[in-house]
């Protein structure tokens, strides 16, 4: 690899870390702004959002620019073009955040369902997978891309003992089921989050590794 | 373009096609399933998410062997960098069509809540949607691909209809409550194709005009 181009990569991952900053940013924003109940945090993500749509915009040319002007080796290649397939699972996670904000604004004009303790957690955890997810790109760490992928059971299952039991608070009391269709939906953007963060291991595993372990064709095979 | 990569570029896109036909294939049996109840259709749903996935990887591959060999121009790397896109969206869909057969899974085990209309119209749309998308990009048919994201407005406005009506069922009585859930997720898996259909034309959009309507950025400034 030329040192110049060294430098281009180099810039090239600075702006997906910052991209990944305002992302985990708009998670924790979304649930404080449910937990605490607070418009003023709402608005802050749908805020964020311009500016991570923008950089996404950026990210995508500077990556394209690169390929055509510098036409990097294959390993190289692969590596920019695995920049901009992050750059967009990045940019599908803040709209993941968002719709959890536009649903805690339906949810904070009602009084609380229940103490919310299991939809942070997932929301803590989705948040470390994202943080790691990109880590193990920048450090091209295999195995840290692969942890990512582990935890994503736990997120599944965190999902599924919330829907059971907010099905048991909409069987209760007809008064409960907005809000648990809110909260529903809200633990599905994480699960959805932790997807996405998934994607990106994966992708990471075979830069690295060179083994494809999309659709865990190791197990069908 | 030498004619050599022009060949190299009709065989890409005659391998989008086919992964494009494959997807709206699984939209179509995963919305039949429900309606006509079938078991047999949820499986072949299953079982074309296989030939979709190992598609999605053929053409990664053979869009990064045709970029790392031939070192296309500007253009010609934007339209594969496209494609690549493309791809990946096309495979999200998949994802949902495989998302609403698991849900009819579900939804078969119990008599019908009730008569299913608007679902199936809302499918109807988003495969049109599906296909138009890909047409533009075949044909480079900006005016398609604005019209694609156009019709995503009368599906938002369809699943918010299905949305209300099926809360009605749920504070009816709690005995509808599992189902209507189901059903508004399904609503919500095919108002996600129709995003990521507009996602394509949006793409498409760029590529022929060279403006980009992601993120409706002309409404912004």
């Amino acid at each position: 690899m030329d040192r110049y181009f060294d430098e281009e990569l180099k810039e090239l991952k600075s702006k997906l870390i910052l991209m990944a900053t305002l992302v985990q940013g708009m998670i924790k924003m979304a649930i404080d702004a449910l937990k605490e109940r607070s418009p003023e945090k709402i608005k802050e993500v749908f805020n964020t959002e311009q500016d991570v749509n923008l950089l996404q915009i950026q990210i995508d040319d500077y990556a394209l620019k690169l390929i055509a002007l510098k036409q990097p080796a294959a390993s190289d290649l692969r590596l920019v073009v695995a920049a901009m397939k992050i750059n967009s699972d990045l940019e599908r996670i803040a709209d993941q955040a968002v719709n959890i904000a536009e649903r805690a604004q339906d949810l904070i004009k009602l009084p609380p369902l229940k103490p919310l303790i299991d939809i942070p957690r997932m929301a803590q955890i989705t948040q470390e997978m994202v943080k790691d997810a990109i880590e193990s790109f920048i450090n091209r760490n295999s195995s840290l891309a692969k942890g990512v992928c582990k935890r994503d059971d736990e997120v599944d299952a965190l999902n599924g003992q919330i829907f059971r039991e907010l099905l048991t608070y909409m069987m209760q009391d007809p008064n409960n089921i907005a809000r648990s269709l809110d909260l529903i939906l809200v633990a599905r953007h994480l699960e959805r989050i932790a997807d996405l963060a998934t994607n990106i291991c994966e992708d990471v595993y075979y830069i690295v590794e060179g083994k494809d372990i999309r659709h865990h064709i190791q197990n069908n095979t």
